[in-house]
């Protein structure tokens, strides 16, 4: 997983525990254009503050990100300590402070070991080397069972370009589960403001499908950099150049959000829940999301169990407007309710069919209007479901 | 558990399947005063409606209930069904058929069997005793893992009374999760406009307190019917005897309230989220729901870890107005967090020893103003927090 203009190490620092991956460089081999999106909790990690101010002139050459310890609510020390790290990455790769942004992932309200950090850093900047992106992918897991990586390749302009991304986190039940560290390089050329739109428009499509508006944790972290390795005429306004890049990095971006709704612990079913015909476009959202949530049809899905009835209970009360007796709900191609009522044994186990793979979409339509949405979320397992998924039967 | 005028039985009707108690008939000697909330579900249930309906004019004398089938998403049919079996109690019991309430919880969508529920009548009626509270409360469970009730007596007008209520349902980690029902009983007099009153009164600091708004199943219902067999002069406005019942009614349903929290599945912890110098009331609420819902702080909890960072990235996401760094927590009476910071080892060695109590409080006080709220709830166990509680060691 190669991206022109890009090199990356990671190494183990004892921040989680000694001798595991834990600490990770990515750099440029000129200052990037940069974008990049955070977490909207008011309570933000130091490394959050730091990396949004520097990446205020669109500019970035290096990466340093840790696992095992957030540096979130450690008061002015929290931000010397983020600032030093960054200041001796800087000083080794020979490069402005400023250009380096920091980023961390764990547990809150633990001093950052910047000691360690500083220590590990030589080491680090050795090791940078073009195909190390898998690498740092396995360092910044906390919770995750599995490393997320994605690459798609494009044109511009006549010219080839790379963009690849990694991403730690994993989506259970609620939004607030997991810190979500997304990381992106590309080799095209393009304005900082044309990487911040394209990032806004893709989020809309991906992880802000699996979580509620990036209002999640004290550290959430997507940013995209581009080195113009490429080749291609820098992208300043829309047109084809901006559409293949977007096309790109919606691609990669969806394909890390379905990555992280997989790594749900325990899941073992990933589903969409689109919903159609709901009178505004709030409702729609309102209605797909609370759906999406609810602990009743997770485990359900887990047990299998065409239960349209949690389904039911959830629409009811998810402030979308919308007769009961009117709405139509399917498990992939098979309806299970329509007019409200369920369709019978037969037309289950036709829908069973359909949870029984490991990834499939339920379409609910309400028939109050012109407006769809979905949110994807995963299955519920586990001995959570014993008392749960075993109640129908 | 004897109120003075009502009996109650419960028998096995095949149901939730055959041998286990499933249906159940509570009825007054004489027609009661009585009042009811309801689910704010858009989907309720066939007995949810009809009971709504016949409470309009105060009166009712016996409630039919059965758990296993929640009579939900069955259309007309379900209606008429809920009707007939009303009809037929009433016909045994020799009374109108209009004061006859009934009410259900369990499966959505499946066919109420009206016939084993009118078969299992006659055996009811004849085993009406005084003293058969107790085995309601066991037949009306589902999910629960043991039956819930609470007694109180008090003095009006001289006059002893008693009141008593029993409930079903489990508060786990949403308030989606289960059907609530709650049935209460007093030989009080009142009228059924200060029973509503007091009703919705003594909710806020209950039930609402672990759910959100009664806005949760299809089938959620509190029915409360005063007989008037203590002998008081009956209450029809606010003084001294309606503030005896009102404080009766709030012990009996914070009771249960709280013993429906207990009940969530597997919970070994019940704690209250305290949320103190909020700028608003509703921010003081959605603070107090956001950190009480947190499956991070729940699995926290189950791992009796301070893990006090958990509680300020929910308190970050939850819409209220705050200065991180003024923010103090204290488990039990022991500090944690002041000023936004943790206090350190020693603090949180003391607080430990409060999780590791059955029941505990935790007050969060975010020096934004002079408003507070709280919600009960429970820890998050079992094989879930095998990997949110392990995380922090």
């Amino acid at each position: 997983m190669i991206v022109p203009g890009f090199r990356f190490a990671a190494t183990a620092a004892s921040i989680k525990k000694p001798g595991v991956l834990d600490l990770a460089l990515m750099v440029a081999d000129t200052p990037a254009a940069a974008a990049g999106v955070f977490t909207r909790n008011r309570v933000k990690a130091a490394p959050v503050l730091i990396t949004k101010d520097r990446l205020r002139k669109g500019l970035a050459q290096a990466i340093l990100v840790n696992a095992g310890n957030a540096n979130a609510c450690n008061g002015p020390e929290g931000l010397a300590t983020a600032r030093e790290t960054c200041r001796a990455a800087a000083k080794l790769l020979n490069i402005p402070e400023r250009l380096v942004l920091p980023s961390s992932t764990g547990v809150i309200g633990a001093p950052l070991p910047g000691d360690r950090i500083i220590q590990g850093l030589p080491q680090l900047v050795a090791g940078l080397n073009p195909d190390g992106l898998g690498e740092v992918a396995r360092a910044i897991m906390t919770t995750d069972t599995r490393p997320k990586a994605s690459l798609v390749k494009g044109i511009i302009d006549g010219k080839e370009f790379t963009l690849a991304g990694i991403a730690k986190g994993s989506g259970m039940i609620h939004p607030d589960m997991a810190t979500l560290l997304v990381f992106i390089f590309t080799d095209a050329a393009a304005t900082p403001k044309v990487l911040k739109t394209l990032l806004r428009q893709a989020l809309t499509k991906s992880f802000n499908r699996i979580t509620v508006d990036g209002d999640t944790s004290t550290n959430d972290t997507i940013l995209l950099l581009a080195g113009g390795r490429a080749g291609n005429a820098v992208i300043n306004a829309a047109g084809a150049s901006m559409s293949a890049l977007s096309e790109a990095l919606s691609r990669v971006m969806g394909d890390l959000a379905r990555q992280v709704v997989a790594d749900g612990e325990g899941a073992r079913h990933v589903y969409r829940i689109m919903i159609e015909g709901a009178a505004t476009p709030a409702e729609a959202k309102k209605a797909a999301l609370t759906v999406a949530l609810s602990p009743l049809v997770k485990t359900a899905m887990a047990g299998e169990d065409v239960n349209w009835g949690r389904i039911m209970a959830a629409l009811g009360r998810a402030g979308a407007r919308f007769d009961p007796e009117r709405v139509e709900i399917a498990f992939g191609p098979h309806p299970v309710v329509q007019n409200g009522r369920g369709l019978g044994p037969v037309a289950e186990a036709a829908a069973q069919q359909v949870i029984k793979s490991a990834s499939f979409t339920v379409t609910i339509r309400l028939n109050a209007g012109d407006f769809a949405d979905y949110y994807d979320t995963c299955d519920l397992t586990e001995d959570y479901i014993r008392i749960n998924a075993s109640y129908r039967s």
